[in-house]
């Protein structure tokens, strides 16, 4: 089995090539693939087929080619993923199936995302627009309680003002978010650090995981709240530093949140199948 | 740069062919190819190399064909590796450079090792002897304080057996070994639970790393301690099972212990050395 391993602000993900539309990819595999020790290892798996051949968004077929057909790494399917999509879009510019000097539509379970490649090697993509909620919501972990923010890009996020990220603590653990309704189905917690006009540092637990190197939608939800906070005349650019590496947002002026950092492919491997999971 | 990656009861390698004695593999590639996120993932690096084009080994190229250049994770040189050796030896099998139904002599850092092709699949790797402490050690967690037995095979270990391995706690911290002189350089700690006749089961902490999957040379050192707790007419060939996988030791009447264990080989791997560590 022919796949490519990459990452984004090292969130890492397998490519699957599947031009023909041919593969079943079983949880199972999903999981022995995702597997860090005895498969490839990952945080998910990408198979990337023509939206055409993929009768769960036939939909979408009229607008994008590709279809970012995304499993978390214990074999559920996801909607979509801001750092795996830039991966997804530098696999099919690398490999010659799309035109890099185009902006690009991506199928995903979420709907189609905008993708373009920057002039400096970046991959920039549309995250959709920010819905708040009225009311904040309270964020507690081992070592405080802070107020904080709640909104939806489209998944729960709930954005904490802090010093220093670190006054958080250990996140392995999800913080508790009251009032519990805001987010019946769970959410994921930033911890968001001032550094500069137009520049933030964060930590993110994400939800079902914990605390990870890098979360797309958590840091353009960040920069949303960030801004806010600095009221009028805020700047619509914004830097974000993650464990991982560094992103940038643009925050349009119709609402749309754009996010863009770096996409990187690692390598090419022939997977031995059969040994996979012994 | 081609190169493999397969694993040991858990315990996974990047393997790099170096046929003609060719490669200078830096410390900072080892690293990054060892990353688990924007490189390759593995527990440590072997380079596979002819013995006669390796000076650092030159006085073993007359007994072993083939060197095992092994790295840690963090690019320094190790001796040798109890998990390391099968899947090297299993790399050679497969790739056709040795004759798997013959034995086989590694060249190692640690002096050259007897590995043999079991019929089942599985490979057998001679550890050498364990040099017993004369005394006693103590070995403290935050759960718990147990008398132990020192010894080295080549390298220290501290055996503790409890009623559940479970009882050790957190290792993710170094367990306190005294009294302190008994090992100048650090020792791997292990904790072992009788499970039957000729079957422990064990969890380890190695030193420099933490809690591993699985460790050889303490398995090894695990069934000496339990072998020499049974007492009088104990059995030779023991079960080891490690949070990683299954493995049998065998006590020689000559005081050589034998490992064996299973040895996968995953996926072969064309790595862009140049988007490595981007």
């Amino acid at each position: 089995m022919r796949v490519v391993k990459g990452h984004g602000t090292r969130n890492d993900f397998v490519l699957v090539p599947d031009r023909d539309g041919s593969l079943e990819i079983a949880p199972e595999l999903v999981v022995a693939l995702c597997d860090r020790r005895a498969g490839v290892g990952a945080d998910g798996l990408v198979r990337v087929v023509p939206t055409d051949l993929a009768p769960e968004v036939a939909d979408q077929a009229g607008e994008a080619e590709w279809f970012m057909d995304y499993r978390n790494a214990d074999g559920s399917v996801a909607e979509m993923c801001g750092n795996g999509v830039r991966v997804f879009a530098r696999f099919l510019a690398q490999h010659g199936w799309v035109d890099p000097s185009r902006p690009l539509s991506v199928a995903t379970r979420g709907g189609v995302r905008s993708v373009r490649f920057e002039p400096d090697g970046r991959v920039t993509v549309s995250m959709g627009s920010a819905e708040l909620l009225p009311d904040p919501v309270q964020v507690s972990t081992p070592t405080g309680s802070w107020s904080g923010t709640g909104l939806h890009l489209p998944n729960p996020h709930a954005v904490v003002l802090v010093d220093d990220p670190q006054d958080a603590g250990e996140l392995a653990q999800p913080p508790v978010v009251t009032p519990a309704e805001s987010f019946p189905h769970g959410v994921n917690v930033e911890f968001v650090a001032v550094r500069g006009p137009a520049h933030v540092a964060m930590r993110v637990h994400e939800r079902g995981v914990g605390e990870t190197a890098s979360c797309g939608t958590g840091v353009a939800a960040a920069a949303v709240v960030a801004a806010r906070a600095a009221g009028p005349g805020a700047p619509d650019r914004w830097t974000v530093d993650v464990p991982g590496g560094r992103l940038s947002v643009l925050l349009r002026a119709d609402g749309e949140v754009e996010l863009t950092g770096p996409a990187v492919l690692v390598a090419e491997l022939d997977v031995d199948v059969v040994a996979l999971g012994r």
